[in-house]
């Protein structure tokens, strides 16, 4: 076996990984980037980018369906095929041209998997790799469901590659994945069922905005089935059947059942013990300094830190503090901002900040101020009839402690609010602002009516 | 004639009367509010709301045809008769509804023409009204063309209340009625003729961007002639001729012709000089307080001004500054903030801040930041293919003098910038920033790369 050495080897390719050894590179370090799973990771490959691309086909067709009656005439849907067609137009050559424009750049990539084999050491297939820093940024994968029949589940990758469209789809879990994926289907067509183990769906979104999506999704026919745990998978003919609830007495036949149960650092196959890099909660240990808490030579950035938000600028972020202190010594620290996030259904979700709960729970004092839009103009021009918000406003400072959007541009206003936390606006400053009228931003004046 | 006291009289019942009217009434003043051309005013009745109704539409069509090839099939049109019909369900009532929450509030409504009959006294048909305050909220008028033929035209008000298309339409001007007017007709099928004056259309937007988005409209058969006066009208069977050019040997044929050459302040049935009302480029003449430089019982506000910003949120401003100073004393300034203004066409263009040329005649240094954005995959997407930016950096600020967007969304984009703007932050923690992903707002990022 070949000992090649770097000043620094990077595991995996996407959001964080990329970033760190772009940047690396760039300062004139030797970089090699180890992935095995395709160029680019799962935001580009398999996650919000062609997840996007289908929620916007998605809200294209609903947009016009909602306008009927106002102008817009003809007749609109969803073809699955079509579809996958022009998703694999942002994703089937994306690896193998990321994996050339890293050569190109003059970073050393290699594609078989990459194993500890001691605290500087990383074997890749027939490679062995030294470097004085190591940083993994390995991302998350699903977490797998010990039940019954489990290896007859499909994943979320699957969901996203599927040649056709099955008839009945059912998601198990209840969280950002199977919403934003019952959405997509149930758009193009499908019967859609989302079995969740708990009460609670989508747990950081509001509670209140999440119900109101709910019921939204339940008219366009998903199912929702709440506190029912996955019990087992039987095959039923060409057929599957999920059995759930404590005892499986509840039963849900589908043509294809996605597992949709969250997903949890991707770490099994690193043996971290011989590289000395400890776990905390199922994901790298690290400092605020995003440095290995028993092996200093490693960083971690991105999904594969089990307490990040698994959000891809968050990874960018990380990536940037992991670059600079492997570039630089690690003395520049992690500093945790206003972080928006939103989920793609149509309409979307968005939030920042604090939920209403844990608001409460931290004993602060503060008023909500909170609604249903649906009445104003903005939505009723495009038929929109699924639409609310809520803001949580500290009673002394009257700035905002979070805000939660439902409704178009969710995702667009959701940046100005988290703007306007991290530059410590009052909701008096915010209400007197002036925006473009109309737009979904102005309409924050409505809040404060 | 009654005499009839008030402690104010407010001229004109649109964003800026109507907001004056019922500040003052709250403040337990009494107030007659004169309106003689339907209350609400013009954004409600129309100009913004409807127009934007009619916008929506139009994007639902466009959007939904761009995106063929991606996933939605079918067909899409824009049903004129249809377009009319569901607008008129946002102004048709309006009048009636806001007179009788006026009066049911218990502000007196007059709507005979309001006529000054000296300093503190206005005359509304039978009845004679006298007040310590007076404010002037009569909003705009459009700009008459004095060419022979002119009682031919059409107005933006017949655009918006056409029941039916014709098959040619021309507009005479080059500015945001024209744009944002041409674009609806083309999208519901018309063949359309922009015919301007000078060379440069919309002023106050970015001129690449100006010059990128006509492009685009050209394609959806919006033909544009610069440097063309209009010369006279004719009547040609059932149909118009437009002669323009210096010489009139220009010919433009046409079902309709409409008048979008501006709009002017709208004061000539007033008779200011009986109330003491000096003017200031057709507008009445005002200070910061928004107070009549030669009468100091009467107050302006909104677009009656002519050197405001002629946009529902400045008429806002304008208005909460007026109520203050009547009710309190004229102790309040206007503060003139960071603006930001858009123009509803598909793709719609927004900008706040400094354009080039006028940074450039300030001598300014400054850093351009643009670019042509279409290839980007927010835009990719959703097949738009017109779509760019500019960014007016200060040198040794590094904050942002000016931006431009052009594409989906650019009126929301627009309102983060003027957010930046107002709460300095330089183009580095911009950058930096961490916007919601995949968003239109997080596409900041690319303009720095």
């Amino acid at each position: 076996m070949k000992t090649r050495k770097f000043d620094v080897i990077v595991l995996g390719s996407g959001v964080a990984g990329g970033h760190v050894a772009t940047r690396c590179h760039k300062a004139g370090l030797s970089v090699a980037l180890v992935e095995s799973h395709g160029f680019g990771g799962t935001c580009p490959l398999h996650g919000c980018e062609p997840k996007k691309v289908m929620a916007d086909a998605a809200e294209t067709v609903e947009r016009f369906n909602n306008a009927s009656g106002s102008g817009p005439v003809g007749s609109a849907k969803l073809d699955w095929v079509e579809l996958m067609r022009f998703k694999r137009t942002f994703t089937d050559d994306l690896p193998d041209k990321i994996q050339k424009h890293y050569e190109k750049l003059g970073i050393h990539t290699f594609t078989a998997a990459g194993i500890f084999a001691g605290p500087n050491t990383i074997v890749s297939g027939n490679s062995r790799l030294e470097a004085s820093h190591i940083c993994i940024a390995t991302g998350s994968t699903p977490r797998e469901l010990h039940i019954p029949g489990s290896s007859l589940l499909s994943s979320s990758n699957d969901f996203l590659a599927m040649p056709t469209l099955p008839e009945r789809i059912a998601f198990i879990g209840g969280g950002f994945i199977a919403f934003e994926m019952a959405h997509i289907a149930a758009a193009a067509g499908a019967h859609v069922t989302i079995v969740h183990r708990s009460q609670r769906f989508l747990k950081k979104f509001d509670a209140d905005l999440v119900k109101r999506l709910a019921e939204h999704l339940e008219k366009m026919g998903v199912k929702f089935y709440q506190n029912c745990p996955p019990h087992s998978i039987e095959k039923d003919g060409s057929a599957l059947v999920l059995k759930a609830g404590e005892d499986g007495s509840q039963s849900f036949a589908a043509d294809a059942i996605f597992n949709a149960a969250g997903r949890i650092p991707n770490l099994a196959d690193l043996d971290l013990p011989t590289g000395n890099i400890d776990t905390h909660k199922g994901g790298v240990a690290v400092n605020a300094c995003m440095q290995s808490l028993s092996n200093p030579s490693v960083f971690a950035a991105g999904d594969v830190i089990a307490e990040t938000m698994p959000l891809t600028p968050v990874a960018s972020v990380e990536a940037e503090v992991v670059a600079k202190n492997i570039i630089e010594g690690p003395i520049h620290e992690i500093s945790k901002d206003v972080t928006p996030f939103a989920l793609f259904t149509y309409p979307p979700l968005a939030g920042v900040g604090m939920l209403e709960e844990e608001a409460h729970e931290q004993g602060l004092g503060f008023d909500v101020i909170h609604g249903d839009s649906a009445g104003w103009s903005e939505y009723q021009r495009i038929g929109q009839q699924c639409a609310g918000f809520k803001l949580l406003v500290d009673k002394e400072t009257r700035q905002l402690l979070g805000a939660h959007v439902l409704g178009d541009a969710a995702e667009e206003t959701i940046n100005l609010f988290a703007l306007a936390m991290r530059k410590k606006v009052d909701v008096d400053e915010l209400r007197s602002m002036l925006w473009a009228y109309p737009s979904f931003g102005y309409a924050i004046k409505y809040m404060f009516r």
